[in-house]
């Protein structure tokens, strides 16, 4: 690699006014080059179950590898993917190994790949309808097939009077609903009024609300995270939330918003929707965002369409595509009853951007919609999917995978040293090794945690299989979600026999040790 | 193209378990579609040079054509890239045309391409250091690496204690910095003042500034556009902004956060850097940001970094790869002086992340320096372009941009119809028609932007060419703006020709109508 080591080549460069030697975009080196990284990435799916799932690098590896400076020449496309074969491959946490089971899935495909290289090589920035017609007009239709298919009710549909948009993430979207919400209110209560607003979760909602709420400048001391218990399986309980409510309002306290939840991240459970929708409708003005990010996929499934049911009194929902539903990152999608909001708390319209698209009033300008300006032409990718896999086997499937989760779930209930900690509802596995009878004193929970937590870090350095865990009512469990696309039955059962072997290893060293010692300690 | 006509066979498929056909990623299948995708694209470069610019559809033609409903089955890519050709291209503004001259360029390459490819293909969520370690290593080094480039002073260097980010846009760069300046400043004054704290720009600055403070949640008067003049040039005046902040604080307000724009989206702008920080720094809390969205690149060059001086007072600093650095959208760079005021505003730590990287305190968890936790491998793009091309290489090609700008500004000052508006800075020229003595009254601003507004049109209708506008000073003017990575001298010729044409034309059929009446009509 060369570098750059000084500028004393500047003004040579400069003077001379040496021609670019090659198109930056010439269309045969395009294309050769192109087929190339399809090869290399075609060769990485085939190989990705042979590497260590989670990366094994320590902080700081990269550094030692790479030079100090960006090189002062071009270098040619083989050396780069020899530099990625050799130096970033390992720095990889590979979310596309078939034997990947943490956090939720990044569900990438075939499709979700081709969309993204057509969005990205066609390069529009469709911030608006005329910077792009086809950019918006393709994301307003396939949302609206989206809510179809998810059985959304017609108010978030375009015809309606609502309409999808594709967010980055769902943080976005929840920021920028909760930005529309916070300006309604506070064109009826004045605008020094954002320090009375509060934003109610439960304490399993995602971190990303009370982001979304820091960000947006609701006072910190006014964000609610309502306690779930084990009885309602972490799921809100909307008595909880009217008492929470209540309370702040006796404070004089105005409640803004309610973020639900439909497959928490911790243990995939479902807030009520409908109780919840009908306790929020008591105090009129508050906002209901439904955030789906994971289940939502699930639910163009018949079968497990019920976990949205009350949506039709919320007023945003969401999930993300780029989680379980074969399109690559990053992709969430969007719902509201009432776009207006949005583009009242969102839009801008300087001079240099206007249009007569715009002017007619016939068009959506999706930057009003969202944080940015920018955007790239992500509904290429959603469609890619769409139309490649058709609602059917889509369903098939998110199935494939609630039946492999099934699979691992009767495992983990046939052997007796593990319990199931909360029940399964999609595809996510949420268990435990219990503690061995006369190995850790009973209800001992931070040994029997400690234990799990140990099962876990030898499940994951050994590189066949990579699983992360969540801590609910103060039990920490292993969370094992099914879900990447590679994964296939014999993935979930080899994974299976990683965490059985990695359970009698540990059971056989604590029972030769101290039986106390020992697991106090943090690995 | 099948549709989902009824839920009839849902159940069927439900029972019947049937297997998904075929793998959403089976590497040969992936090889074969990706190869097909590249010479479509390959393709596209090749002729894009033949399509309209600007489209020329109208509102809801993509409607018409496609189908209610996402199909139930699979559907080949064959079909779907001929319906791309015939639906979708005609929707396309081509922002890859070599003959594209509007806003600012989004100069993608075959690196920035196969960047995001590998990217998009390795699929991980580098939300931590954890996550995937090389996502974040190599972004560390990368925005190193290009902090050298740009000679930024230390201070921004990870090595001397800030760092540079990568995200999406410069709305979601400039919203994280004023969250974190907003924060520290209420820090200071307690959590009940944000509606003290001020914003301040110049009726110059980027729109996503004012959006950024309104999401923020800034009291929506407390927005300080201070009002350039033609004699600066359209740059912010220091004295000016002091006088902005002086009036403010007699009314009790907080100078709060101050963003000033290097090439501003109307006229490239160069708001003087040392002036305004010098000032900044009496009001000792105030933050500085300095956005130079589209010109951050062209200070890559020896030539143009004086644009910049006084960044080394500043408190954060950004501008797009995206725009004008051949890195496919989205890559905005972002470096700050002091992340862990990023950090403060921004983090979260939910037990479900915790893991031992973050606890070792040697790493950088990249999803507190942004809105969302999900985040792609950008720097993989931003490595790519810096090592195929090179720095030196990268100047060139920035150099030919200015220097075609340059050919067009000769052509225009040579035409005495014509005018240049305001001087040019880099690789834009703002220009109008004149008004004919005799056409049009003199000293009627109206009548004279009415004739560009025309002309504009015209020359955008013809699809030989595309260019936006901007008003500064009440002055109506046509932006032309180099940088597309397809255009050549050839093409900035045959573009000037057509704006000769159109002018031609228009004056004609001016001087053959009432002088008066048609002039005022806005088309």
């Amino acid at each position: 690699m060369g570098s750059l080591q000084s500028d004393a080549l500047d003004n040579v460069a400069a003077t001379a006014g040496a021609a670019y030697p090659v198109s930056p975009l010439d269309p045969e080196e395009f294309r050769r080059q192109g087929h190339m990284v399809i090869d290399f990435l075609a060769d990485y799916y085939h190989d990705v179950h042979k590497y260590p799932v989670r990366s094994q690098v320590e902080p700081g590896y990269l550094r030692k590898r790479l030079p100090d400076t960006a090189p002062n020449g071009p270098e040619p496309l083989e050396a780069i993917l020899g530099d990625i074969t050799h130096d970033i491959i390992p720095g990889i946490t590979h979310w596309m190994s078939p034997s990947y089971f943490a956090y939720f899935p990044s569900s990438g495909s075939t499709a979700g790949f081709l969309g993204e290289m057509l969005s990205t090589g066609i390069n529009v920035v469709g911030f608006n309808w005329m910077s792009s017609p086809a950019a918006t007009e393709l994301e307003n239709i396939v949302m609206d097939w989206l809510a179809k298919m998810l059985k959304l009710p017609s108010c978030f549909h375009f015809s309606g009077g609502g309409g999808g948009v594709l967010q980055g993430t769902t943080c976005e979207g929840i920021l920028c609903s909760l930005v529309a919400a916070r300006d309604r209110a506070l064109d009826r209560l004045g605008r020094d009024q954002i320090a009375r607003l509060v934003v109610y979760g439960s304490d399993q909602t995602h971190c990303s609300i009370q982001k979304a709420a820091q960000i947006a400048g609701i006072h910190p001391d006014n964000f609610r995270a309502v306690p779930t218990t084990r009885a309602d399986a972490f799921s809100l309980n909307p008595s909880a939330l009217r008492a929470a409510i209540d309370k702040d309002i006796a404070r004089g306290l105005v409640p803004l918003f309610l973020c639900a939840t439909v497959g928490t991240t911790s243990s995939t459970a479902i807030d009520p929707l409908e109780g919840l929708c009908k306790v929020a409708k008591d105090y009129e003005h508050m906002w209901v965002h439904v955030d789906a990010a994971y289940a939502g996929a699930a639910c163009i499934c018949p079968e497990f369409r019920h976990a949205i049911d009350g949506v039709e009194m919320a007023d945003s929902f969401s999930f993300n595509a780029h989680k379980w539903f074969l399109t690559n990152l990053d992709c969430c999608c969007m719902w509201v009853r009432e776009p207006g909001a949005l583009v009242r708390a969102l839009s801008t319209n300087p001079e240099y951007l206007r249009n007569k698209g715009t002017e007619s009033k016939k068009v959506v300008d999706y930057k009003d919609w969202q944080v940015a300006l920018s955007r790239r032409f992500r509904s290429m990718k959603l469609w890619l999917v769409l139309r490649s896999y058709g609602v059917a086997n889509l369903r098939n499937f998110l199935r494939g995978h609630v039946k492999m989760a099934k699979d691992f779930e009767d495992h983990v209930s046939a052997d007796p040293r593990f319990e199931v900690v909360v029940p399964r509802t999609f595809a996510m596995v949420c268990f435990r090794l219990l503690s061995p009878p006369g190995l850790v004193a009973e209800g001992s929970t931070e040994r029997a945690n400690e234990l799990n937590r140990r099962l876990l870090e030898a499940v994951n350095a050994s590189g066949r299989a990579y699983v992360t865990h969540a801590v609910v009512g103060g039990v920490y469990m292993i969370r094992f979600a099914v879900g990447a696309t590679l994964t296939e039955v014999r993935h979930v059962a080899e994974a299976w026999r990683v965490v059985k072997e990695h359970a009698t290893d540990l059971l056989a060293s604590c029972r030769s040790s101290d039986s106390a010692g020992p697991l106090v300690d943090r690995a």
